[in-house]
């Protein structure tokens, strides 16, 4: 056994092969262990199947298995125990776990990596872990969605400004305006599903890039790892990156939408909006100004948006151009994608918390709407339902506009008689004139919005029951 | 009539509402048209869908209807003949068609804007355009699939090197090569199968961001327009650009895969290579040197990938932190769009007219396999089959390639006594050397990763045959 | 010269080095001419100056010069005057150009493409058209700066809420927030100046890649077109788009800063804000609502960072991992750069008019201070004075906030009573507690800030002026 | 002194100002120490410096500084020895060494922040800090620059095929092709240079936002710590986050130059080139292919030239659009700013040693221009000596590359007599042909392109002896 452990030099195998050692240096740069360990335990699971598929095939016999699950099953523990010895001259993940094995269990452990090669193991240890995110990051976005629509119950009746351009345009709820967010992290929740189903197949088997010349039986390891397919082309399943890619656009996404609440929060907490309150305990103050009460949750949240952009960005351009099959390129995939990983994760937990404890200030978002003609389109519709065609009637409502603002009100200030004398049409009848100032109140502008996807309560009820169904499926 | 033309302002609505004319600078700057008349058909089959329902909610009249539909008529022809006019003055594609209808059918026209706005109505343009877009990308793949397809079928026992690292590595068949590629494209194909279904939602009926007032039925026009569902919530329908990013973030993978594929063709045209030869009509020479045979296409290809990360980030960093709902930013989304869509089918189109022609040099890639010891890993699995380690295999023929390499030979040219000398375990029995020998003949290397997804002809041969079944589905 | 013309093949060299022609689809995707035509004047400048130098040299003669001369002289004539007949057939300007030299002039037009090539000719053509648009957008610039000084000499003492984090912080004049963006523009004006050294540098007699065997003398074409160098190494110059990297890099961080001006304008003319308002012609209302006024070039300058961000990406990507020397990739450098140097200089321009039309809303931003607690460092800064550690005055201010905030009022309009009972230090004398009252106006923490950089009026007034000396350089 | 350990919360301000203690979560997601006390040293400086300062305006008294000075005296040794114990309770750098030193000091510890706040003290910091990395890298970037001039200088006469599009174009000296390498490196030695001025102004004294009332010397502050300005706006000190974008920018373009490198090598070390050996200790093998030595060195850098272009964008993203002045976004700016000064330092350092023991394999360069015609360019210039325009030439020379690509000869193994019968115009004289013969050997071709930034030997030479000035300076 000592001996066996004195030909385990350093380096597993660089000094067979090269008659100068490799340089120091070399080692720091090209090391992946210091990002790769956190495959750990992926590793070991997927060496463990890879190990019982070969005694099955009688490539390895039963008794080099069980000393192999035996030798891992102490592994996991000392790296869950935090007091594996990770060595960057073992270079990596797998280096570093298989001299481990062979040191505890000799022999049998120089008989593990029969069959199979670097490259096609760490595309199973990837897959497997990223696998086990995706299933993570889906939880949170169906908690923080659970939150979303408890807001929301709350808020159908909550009448605040909905903007665009930043200009008041119409009045909506507070929760016809959360629920776009349940719709957007619904969006995202699809689509990690789909980028799962990219994931979820097994490369254990190409080897190095073409195969391997043992008798293997890859079904056998992709079932035990609850693999949904089998990769189809050995070349393609060492080289292959896109699901990495397609998680880092999802996640993208997934960050720009928490980028547009983050973008909100902050405004409404501004003192002019003063919308909403964010919990202390979410906020911080200034080293300097001892009034602060900065938003900085949402800012450091809008800000992270970018790291994970640039991370896309990083392993788009990292494959781009590399031939076949794998190049050394591909180690720098890991970096991004766990960085983005725990971005997403620690972002969606956080903003699961905060959303909960956010207070609304309704008054402030109903007096926002005291400025800003909210119904002026409801005016314009309701002369299209006096028969005017509706281009005919947004002028009209436009030189309405101009005169409140004129004389400082808002356009639903207007009197019934300055209504009839700014609008023909209406001084035909009393009637008219005073449905005109009655569509323009801000609970009847609301609720006339009444189909679905529309704002007004008793549609957004419905969509919260609808999108309390959807994700219960 | 006349008169009602005179109302048309040159802006059609800007003048009612402000003080002073939009500026000329303003209207360059700001004006889409010069892009956005892309979507003019699909504006106008839109419109005439929202036409038709308003006329059966009885919001508009039959005879209106009749006029909208014969004006668009005609309009289209004018569009597809490239009589149209088309003018910045009107801003957008939208206003363009909309005048245009007003000059044609007067008071109608100007009923059409009921119950809609240009917020609506861009998404619904946008998502109608896309999907036919995509759905033509599609079929793009598929024929460029046929032609890997094709060329794979007469080349499961053309043996090459396959490389990692660019450095010699096992031999393969460059029908193995290629079905890598068939690899790729299918998760293309799956990826914009996955986005379309995200593109299919019908967001009119949002009108500018809250509903509208109107007694609309969203599901008719859904199914006119063959919609496959409705969006949920109006906010998050006329904000949401994420299908369109996640079109270019697949279109972004795509074009990394065919820069993959460039990479190497440009390498296999090098005369050293020398394994393609690329048709001369694909190819350019110089315009000092006269010898050149330029390798354009793939070139260029692999530098549009760059234009299509570019669209990427560009409409990532669009959407980054917008607050709700529509801002002014967002007419920034067509043209990247555009532009990928266009890199897209026409790289696709190109590459499979090149492809199909493209002449392999059998001779010149058996060759390169002379040098590079490509079957050490099987001399390596022979001695595990003879009962060594594969960690010891790995190092007893890390040593024997030393040899070779400080000989000038490759290993598969070492003689069964030289096997004899460097590996003691093969000095028990004359047949284990002659087995060696025999197993680092080529051809025995690459028939013996025979499983899904290894090289050899066999299993190429039913690789390909389930690659034709997938593609037909 | 008929039969001059009829050796001028549609491409003019292809045929006689390939057995087929080129196809037509590979014209259409390898031409370059619909774009490249920008740079007709630059090309035909420096053939000019080309040709002088090959007459001066005897490499051609000085009749030839004199035609070459006076076709160009007339071809450049039909370029501006939009007659010029570009063909895709000639690929890209050069060839367009050079054809119809060759039409008009003969032989001798043949004669002009000795001892270039077109890698090193359209390095040199970019070179001196980007040279020439920086000069034109530092121009911009500071046309640009003059209008934020002017702006800014007026409103030395307009008072305005200073935030971080969107929260209130301490007051500060809107003079002094403006001239925080002439800071970045001057920095764009001085990266801009560094990145026109670089450009500045004559590739032209690098040829195709290694020199040319021509007696050429290099520094005649340089003088001729004032360029500050000479490349040094061939095959650096007609590879390197360093330059073009650069120039994105600087648009880049120039349109975030437009993007950061942008945002807060946007937000400046929020009803809730109403800071300020921008001039009718440069704003947009809907479709639909017919009371709405846009702030529409903010916000699509800000969605155009967004384009200039994808260029720059483009661009770097494009020359990731390029072997040396020329490759078809770098044909894909010309777009991204154009479409940035129009972005950059179309919305200079028009930021320029519309901040100088900018009506500023003195009250409004002075009564955003009413809340906020803006004078909450001055008063701690006093406890300093009195001889308190800043952390713990900071300490006690912090407390005295929390008690403003309960009894609803700001910091600013506790009595003298209330600071000496929150405030122990301050019941030593009323002169204390009087001063403190009088440090809290926001006059008094305006001009308390008095030293270079700092808000005061005084200072503010002194850093125009020194800018006003540093864009008079 | 036990008191005021006491009142130190853990948090220095926070319970002060708030009713409910900040969030566990909350201090994970905000905290940045784990990566900016990588600023620990320079913040002492920073400090010591503003504490001098404020000691000489009598602001604190010397006493207390002598104090600072002592207290921060022990800190940094504290710091250097990895004895410091840094807690996300105390949030970043700044807090923990201030929290630390008043430990140490008491009440002189609670004024060192007078005056400052933590806004312009990281901006001062991280100034600091980059001004130290840009001074290393630019030493870094020299020190490869002179193992390029060293391997040139011995390889002036080494001939190789010169590319464009990976195809032979004509030849050149391996000197001249290095030599390109150094001019890239040349540029990004300037450009850093460029960054740094702009790096090197001095914040501190803009204290939040907008300045301080204490009766600061910024100028003495600035002379201590080596800055050549001041900053001219608080405003704009606080949120400008150029000077790191720009190095970011400039730290991609060399990755960029380190990754086209790399791809050259790559190629080169290809069995099929085998034009340079990376000595073995740059190498690794294969895990499972004992044949292997992989350019694992160039592939990585490869790869690494993706995260910094990541990082780029990142941070450009991340400023898009922030309003002034700061905000906790900017937290994010220092992970891809570290993370880029990091991977550019380590990739020279490599690069250098990596270079110095390069191994070139002259035959095979030579060997390499065997086919490819690459002298045809001299044999059209000939031509052109002989009266032909060049086009002419360029077509005659076209027809004679075809006809010796049909009889499998290089250009430059046509007889004299097939030349002749091949080119009319050598049939006039028998010298003539001789001379086209001898004009088509591989070293007069080189030879001959003898210009400034030509490939001939003499030429070379002499650049390279401007290299070594240019360096000197």
């Amino acid at each position: 056994m000592k001996k066996n452990q004195k030909k385990v030099s350093s380096k597993l195998w660089h000094s067979q092969r090269f008659s100068e050692g490799i340089d120091k240096i070399t080692l720091e740069y090209t090391a992946s262990v210091g990002f790769d360990r956190r495959l750990a335990n992926c590793d070991i699971t997927a060496s463990i199947a890879h190990a019982q598929m070969l005694a099955k095939q009688k490539i390895i016999n039963e008794k080099d298995l069980a000393q192999i699950e035996k030798g891992f099953s102490e592994i996991r523990k000392e790296v869950e125990a935090g007091e594996f010895l990770w060595s960057i001259k073992d270079e990596d993940v797998h280096m570093n776990l298989e001299k481990r094995l062979i040191e505890k269990i000799g022999e049998a452990g120089r008989r593990l990596h029969t069959a199979r090669s670097r490259n096609d193991q760490v595309a199973t240890d990837i897959r497997l872990y990223l696998r086990e995110e995706i299933d993570n990051i889906c939880q949170k976005i169906r908690k923080f969605q659970k939150v979303i629509i408890n807001i929301a119950e709350k808020n159908t009746d909550t009448i605040m400004p909905g903007y665009t351009h930043l200009q008041v345009a119409q009045p909506i709820s507070f929760a016809h305006h959360l629920m776009a967010y349940f719709e957007m992290f619904e969006r995202d929740y699809q689509r990690m599903q789909d980028v799962r189903k990219r994931v979820n197949i097994l490369p254990l088997g190409s080897a190095a890039l073409a195969g391997t010349t043992f008798n293997i039986d890859r079904k056998m390891v992709m079932k035990k790892l609850k693999f949904s397919a089998l990769s189809e082309n050995s070349l393609d399943a060492v080289s292959d990156r896109d699901f990495a890619i397609e998680f880092l656009a999802g996640a993208g996404i997934l960050m720009m939408h928490i980028s547009r609440l983050s973008e909100e929060l902050i405004l409404w907490m501004n003192p002019l909006f003063n919308f909403v309150n964010i919990p202390d305990k979410y906020c911080t103050t200034s080293s300097i100004m001892p009034q602060k009460k900065n938003p900085d949750i949402p800012e450091l949240a809008r800000g992270k948006s970018a790291r994970v952009y640039g991370n896309l960005i990083s392993l788009l351009t990292l494959m781009k151009a590399q031939p076949l099959a794998y190049n050394k390129d591909n180690q720098e995939d890991k970096e991004p994608l766990f960085d983005s990983i725990d971005t997403v994760i620690n972002t969606l937990s956080i903003f699961t918390d905060m959303l909960a404890g956010l207070k609304i200030n309704n008054k402030k978002m109903r007096a926002a709407l005291n400025f800003g003609h909210a119904s002026a389109t409801d005016l314009a519709d309701f002369l299209v339902g006096r028969g005017l065609a509706f281009r005919t009637a947004h002028g009209i409502v436009a030189q309405a506009v101009s005169y409140a603002e004129k004389h400082g009100k808002d356009l639903s200030d207007l009197t019934k008689d300055e209504l009839i004398t700014l609008i023909p049409e209406l001084s035909k009848s009393t009637d008219s004139a005073n449905s005109a100032v009655l569509k323009m109140k801000l609970e009847t502008v609301l609720s006339a919005r009444n189909h679905i996807g529309g704002t007004a309560p008793r549609q957004v009820k419905m969509a919260i029951n609808r999108a309390k169904a959807r994700i219960k499926r």
